[in-house]
């Protein structure tokens, strides 16, 4: 196959192009769009175009707690990595995640439970506004949507992606019950790039919009 | 779907078990399992079981080299994020990665390349053992495959999984003809996550068998 000439800054429109001829008759609604697209440039699987599941305005969600400052809570320092911080605090916002803290480490251990679980609940703690974007472990997801259940938080927005096999689907599931405004990848797909995917998608709308 | 009940330190066990159960008929060679089923692991992706690509002895190549003490030079900060630097320590190992240098950033815009590209000609000057794992940009891996044909760079393993729409798969299929051992995720799929998840493979591999 030929190299196809295209100059650095016009990479990322044209692979927008091409996301959405691959797609056909199968784009997604316009509210959601820059989402599912940017989800599908990140993994390069046209799956998300049928998997991404939003509860009602969960786009536009995204993009005013964004606009507000928000703190984005993730459950990988990956996510955290791919998330644009740049663009993040031209809001106001920050990134962040507890799962290297020893504290964390320690009480996890002692009670026989995931380190992202008890990052949640320290997560509990944090001023808002706050989006949970979970990219890894369901235990995460799971733990958050008891705290949501139990009243002892109340994020803006869950962003449900963890990847796996191992309660996955049921953590997603769960956290798309619970009545708070989600934006998931339904099935055992998702990740760490994926979250910071959809983080990005959110904050990149805002700085065009502007 | 009720939740399955697996204590953590389990989850990773049992995930793996789920994926070779659902490989089926279509196990990977006993020399590649731990790195493609690590991959599918990562992503939740059975397409994998077909796209890896190992050139002769890649996979022995990986943990000989990790065991030497390599640098390994990703063309993210989020591949970075996701190497378990640790494990990489316990062999003398490092990671760098240099996209967000600014005389990188300075010299692609003054000569209309990616920083990706230039990122490679600057990981030239890296005193060996190198493993470049490129999960993002398909320039990194143009630009690496030109500086092996040019005998700049002598890499003893190059991961070839960027993902994406423009020259993605024409970079692979480039670096899988180069004559350099390399592990490549043939397609349009891949990501910084799986670029990690194969170092880390390695990695894991090397630990078990010690």
């Amino acid at each position: 196959m030929e190299i196809e000439q295209v100059c650095p800054a016009d990479i990322e429109k044209r692979s927008f192009e091409i996301i959405t001829e691959l797609l056909g008759e199968q784009q997604p609604p316009t509210e959601t769009a820059h989402i599912v697209k940017r989800v599908i440039h990140t993994t390069a699987d046209l799956d998300y175009a049928h998997a991404m599941y939003f509860s009602e305005n969960a786009a536009q969600v995204l993009s005013q707690t964004l606009a507000q400052g928000a703190t984005v809570v993730t459950d990988t320092q990956m996510a955290l990595s791919g998330i644009n911080k740049k663009a993040l605090a031209t809001f106001g916002g920050q990134v962040c995640c507890f799962m290297a803290d020893e504290d964390v480490a320690s009480q996890a251990k002692e009670r026989g439970v995931t380190r992202a679980s008890v990052s949640m609940e320290k997560a509990a703690f944090l001023p808002g506004p706050l989006i949970f974007a979970i990219g890894n472990a369901p235990t995460a997801l799971l733990r958050l949507e008891e705290l949501i259940r139990e009243g002892k938080i109340t994020p803006k927005l869950v962003i449900g992606v963890p990847v796996g096999f191992v309660n996955v689907i049921q953590s997603k599931e769960r956290i798309m019950a619970a009545g708070v405004p989600c934006i998931v990848a339904r099935g055992r797909k998702g990740g760490s790039n994926v979250a910071a995917a959809i983080v990005n998608a959110g904050l990149y709308h805002l700085i065009r919009k502007e």
